[in-house]
């Protein structure tokens, strides 16, 4: 079943138009995932395998891959003009090239993602259209990416709540005793129930590991006093969550609860923060800013991120990027305190939309005042 | 825990002499995992966060990643020389190009994989060191791989063996009127009760999804006459098996019993011919002519590949690859017949480790002189 084209095509072609570049070719995945609708499992399992799409300034967009995705590309992609080469006998570069002749672009301004394509490939391209101008296009398309179309904000939305929904239904059927497995598994189940057909990551801390950024998973029995800190990316069909909630086994104790309002109220200042305008590294300082206000020092390399195809995308929310936020990106809020094996990890991460006005949480499923009592 | 180096020194000490280069540097996952023991799993998940080791012709090696992996490095490598880069405050070149110049390698010849690293990495380190000779190394790296040490052959050996046993295990405690996926989890049970951590990929067809590459599960009970065909990947932290076996629900029909033996031949056929000097496109074509004999069109794209850390590794035994067999090279035979859905899929893959004089099978649990039946 072709898949909703869900891309910004207004942004795409204002960013195409003022690059001045005559076509865009999209290599990684997740942008042709973006730009074509095909989800090629291959494109990260065997890199040489290219697959890509061209989105040039005239005529109409094009899809090349390896023959043996003809089926699914026929499938899912929106795109009509698709291109196959056969693996072992001709490199993928061979046929971009017969194509951007083809499409008298020989000696045009061609974009390609140079962040992902590999440096033996672009000296192919290089030998095959020696004059053409290849250049970088990464970061035009994840400027395109960042807003978020209607229909993304929306799938995105449903995601993200689908997976916080889960998370603290598995919360709400978990007993002290129950282990950090049977609450994962738990978590599992909920997800599949909702609709999740993969996990990509699922990061279930407790105890001892609650401040670990990838704790393994140690089929340890929950104990009265243990903090529980759930992240997961719960894949529906190539939409994939990020969302973190947290939990407490019994009654918090007087620091646990200490402990969390301060990060609450640097979680919430933060949302609060993600206006239009604002730069990614204002939103990181003013975190770092809050955090030492509570008497904490700040350690992480960043507070939130654009949420997206990708997972984390533009604009990082880090101390050294100066990108202003616009309205429609998706961002992921995740400041998070994991110094201290004794004091716990302590971690909500929400997803937000940046609005013309006020921020709007979008994963509204519980209510993150207090921390979730486990009994 | 320090892991164990399982690397072909002498090997590559060699290419490495005979190339002429002054150091290699591996940037891929599997390359990286193999000359420093270090799995770090963001090098495939976030594709900037570049790891990288150098090994110099004179000198000890060294190790670069973000300061994030400084904990993991320490625990699993080897290599003492660890150096960090700071994500989004200075790039993993900048690193890169200190080290070499501090190693008086500035005007050197370096190999790096250019097949894995990015065109834009490419650009920056041609900059910094305009003086340097910056070449591919990456068939130097996968040839040093295909020849494994004692250690490697039997890591995988033991690998496959317990896929192999979990596969056989799990098929003769099921019945008919289990569903494919209650056949898939009491294959992940198995293999995790024999130590695998993790599943990289699962194939599980039956009847008349017993032909497709990649069957998506139904939970659809198992009928009499249905065909099964198994091939799994499970990972034994970082060492991952790949090898399939298939069943028959019920008494197998004359035609079943038929195709399964035409197709033993050529599977049996092929490991025979793996001997010392034989051409990987040997092997294809081998596999062509038999299946041809038996009157059946070969059309899949190889018959096997060498094996270790990436799965699918050099020599691809495809029509198109002239490299030579080696002694010690594992390499996994899978001549299959996936072309139609009522004849179904016939695929048995084993590993089997070249040797100076007859090949030896590794997966040797079970019996594959008749198909499996299931009651």
């Amino acid at each position: 079943m072709t898949r909703e084209k869900l891309m910004n095509e207004a942004e795409f072609q204002g960013r195409l138009a003022e690059s001045g570049l005559d076509a865009v070719v999209a290599v990684s995945q997740t942008n042709v995932i973006y730009t074509s609708g095909a989800v090629i499992s291959t494109q990260t399992s065997i890199p040489d395998r290219l697959a890509m799409t061209l989105l040039p300034k005239d005529g109409e967009d094009a899809i090349l891959v390896c023959n043996i995705e003809r089926g699914l590309v026929k499938n899912e992609s929106w795109i009509e003009d698709i291109r196959y080469y056969r693996e072992f006998v001709r490199s993928p570069m061979d046929l971009l090239a017969e194509v951007l002749m083809e499409r008298g672009l020989a000696r045009g301004r061609i974009g390609i993602e140079k962040r992902y394509l590999t440096a033996a490939y672009h000296e192919q391209l290089l030998e095959l259209l020696p004059e053409a101008r290849i250049e970088g296009c990464d970061d035009l398309l994840e400027q395109v990416r960042s807003i978020k179309t209607k229909g993304e904000i929306d799938k995105f939305g449903q995601v993200n709540l689908a997976a916080e929904r889960a998370i603290i239904e598995a919360f709400g059927e978990t007993k002290a005793g129950d282990t950090d497995k049977d609450l994962l598994e738990l978590i599992l189940d909920k997800v599949a129930g909702l609709g999740a057909n993969d996990m990509r990551f699922a990061i279930v801390g407790t105890g001892d590991q609650s401040h670990l950024a990838h704790p393994e998973v140690r089929s340890k029995p929950l104990e009265p006093g243990d903090l529980i800190r759930v992240d997961i990316g719960a894949d529906f069909s190539g939409y994939c969550s990020d969302v973190a909630r947290m939990a407490v086994v019994g009654e918090p104790s007087d620091r646990q609860k200490e402990m969390y309002r301060k990060h609450m109220v640097v979680q919430r200042g933060a949302v609060e923060q993600l206006k239009p305008g604002v730069r990614a590294c204002d939103v990181y300082q003013y975190c770092v800013d809050a955090y030492a206000k509570a008497g904490i020092d700040y350690s992480l390399p960043h507070v939130g991120h654009g949420f997206g195809l990708a997972g984390h995308e533009f604009p990082m929310l880090q101390p050294y990027n100066t990108a202003e936020l616009r309205p429609d990106m998706l961002i992921c809020v995740e400041p998070a305190y994991l110094d201290d094996k004794d004091l716990g990890g302590y971690q909500v991460e929400d997803l937000v939309l940046v609005t013309d006005d006020t921020p709007e949480i979008l994963t509204t499923y519980s209510n993150t005042d207090g921390l979730f009592v486990i009994e």
